[in-house]
């Protein structure tokens, strides 16, 4: 098959290695004489796998003893309201950073949950900047923040110094791509589908004092309390997507870890970013420079028309999910982890070439 | 491969066929140049298996036009709290039967959130039982029942008259094993990892007029109205449980439906009750015979050490997941829709040769 460069903004592209050890592995696992995806998740056949995923996970981002990692089901957006449902009980009130689409959301979940101060709102400029430090309100339960922006093209470079109130991340779209310290982390929660795998799981980093604040009025899927204490089994785990969680991790494992990934993504990113910047206003982007996102770049054309044009003729060099998200239009190159340096080469060079012919 | 019989309680046995069907087109899905699992939600790729997934539930299962069919995640155990999230706002109560382990934890989730009326309570027969009938409390907002107890073998040959009281009904474990009525159902929910498919996908099938009960003070994720408005397609849905999901239907179909289902189920678990019934004691089903479940048969043997000896020789001829659940002990044999009839031919003929070396 001749594979097409995808640069979706998510679900997206997987290593090639592991979808052929998913391909090798489907119909009988390990000499078991049954698929994975058959197996009891309470057989030892499941086991390893769910232990093995986990004790990736905290290998490669370097996870603390202090903190418990869950695997849910449901994506960040069940994330959303079991944040607010666990710690906000008892009429608190948490922080919020409105960096974008995504962080809007959190924030709608939260706002039906308790009292949320909004301490910084993107939205006059449009979501195309980040603070450069937070102020957090005194006695908020935690400081809620989206480390990358898909739809908006905004990411933390560093996370900020919240001054000890917990940070809760929304780490979806740019976990695994960088190293991150966990001083004053609550929780980072993560949709699987961007650096960690296929859809379907949703991996919960969380402190071990915060997991104690679930209070036992939640029903049990809605509790982190309950899942910690099941080590995720609790019910049925989504067995697949967390199999296919560890085939990724150990791949990551296996080229060099999160700081060969950082490495990659700078690099990637850059290549976009550079025909962006030596386009001489062809390409704009409107994201403030020192705030622009590694896994999204987001940018325009001189016009519609050309933007429209440029999407046409990527397509038919079998590039796939340039299109910038519905709501705000342009173009989007997504470059996630998976992603080879050569597609980001690719598109950097018809990128040139398009604006050399229409510029 | 040497296949082994797979008796798991589920996750459990999928078709050969689906799995190898997986297994071709898991690196490249349909000249797509990528994987399903690679592509976005958002794309032509997987919306055709997304809309065909929801036909084939609503074809095979009769669905009538005036229900919707989400596909959500979070297993049938997240909806033990969505049901009573959605249902009881405004402080309203409901029904329930608690038939076993499964409809106890259905019972904890709605005692958290509203008024719940235990209306039969199957533990002073050690939950093998279930009423001939049942009598709804005036007002109640709905009746939640389980169809199957995977763990205590009970099941219902035929869905209760209500009186009108809307159903809502647990058919994790025996949906696709018999065709049922959608009179009084107002609510049918599934995890999919018995007759469906693999883990990670839940479905459910909501009376339209019951969708806008969800109160909008619910966090996005837990309300059914924001999902069935999106067509499941709020956020990112498990692409590849989905996509399993709709080869299994597709087999089903083609096997012969539901009705053919039906008939192989009859049949293979005919194959062991009828083994414990003739064994003159030796094999012992607690369940009333007139609420034996067909999706897991459940029996004990004269002492603990002949039930251990039993489980050792049928692991030793590879049927696997014999046991029964940890929390009742005993054996216990699952015949779901993906079993081979031979499977519950060489069960019954081990079953009779052992008990005619031990009785």
């Amino acid at each position: 098959m001749k594979r097409k460069l995808n640069f979706f903004a998510g679900p997206s592209t997987l290593p090639q290695p592991v979808l052929e050890q998913l391909r090798d592995t489907i119909v009988e696992y390990q000499d078991s004489g049954l698929s994975l995806i058959e197996a009891s998740h309470r057989s030892g056949t499941y086991d390893g796998v769910h232990t093995d995923a986990i004790a990736l996970l905290r290998e490669l981002l370097s996870v603390p003893e202090e903190y418990s990692i869950l695997l849910l089901g449901g994506g960040a957006t069940l994330q959303f309201g079991m944040v607010p449902l666990n710690l906000l009980s008892g009429g608190k009130s948490c922080d919020i950073v409105v960096s974008g689409s995504w962080a809007k959301k959190a924030l709608a979940d939260a706002e039906k949950i308790g009292k949320v101060n909004v301490i910084y709102d993107g939205k006059s400029e449009g979501y195309s900047n980040l603070p450069d430090t937070v102020s957090c309100t005194p006695g908020a339960a935690y400081l809620h923040l989206t480390s990358n922006e898909t739809i908006d093209g905004v990411q933390w470079q560093t996370l900020p110094d919240s001054g000890g109130t917990p940070m809760v991340i929304d780490m979806s779209s740019d976990i695994m791509s960088r190293p991150f310290s966990f001083d004053n982390v609550g929780i980072v929660y993560a949709g699987a589908q961007k650096n960690l795998g296929p859809a379907g799981v949703t991996v919960v980093i969380i402190r071990k004092d915060i997991v104690k604040q679930s209070p036992d009025t939640l029903p049990a899927y809605l509790s982190y309390a309950i899942h910690e204490g099941k080590n995720s089994l609790y019910n049925t785990p989504p067995v697949f997507s967390i199999y296919a969680l560890k085939l990724v991790l150990e791949y990551v494992k296996q080229q060099g870890g999160i700081e060969n990934a950082e490495k990659l993504s700078i690099k990637k990113s850059s290549l976009i970013y550079d025909q962006v910047d030596s386009s001489g206003g062809f390409y704009r982007c409107k994201v403030n420079k020192a705030k622009r996102s590694r896994m999204n770049v987001v940018f325009n054309l001189p016009t519609e028309d050309l933007e429209k044009q440029f999407l046409k003729e990527a397509a038919e060099q079998d590039m796939l999910g340039l299109p910038g998200h519905r709501s705000v239009g342009g173009c989007r190159a997504s470059l996630y982890n998976a992603a080879p340096v050569e597609w980001a080469e690719e598109l950097a060079s018809f990128m040139r070439d398009f604006a050399s012919r229409n510029g």
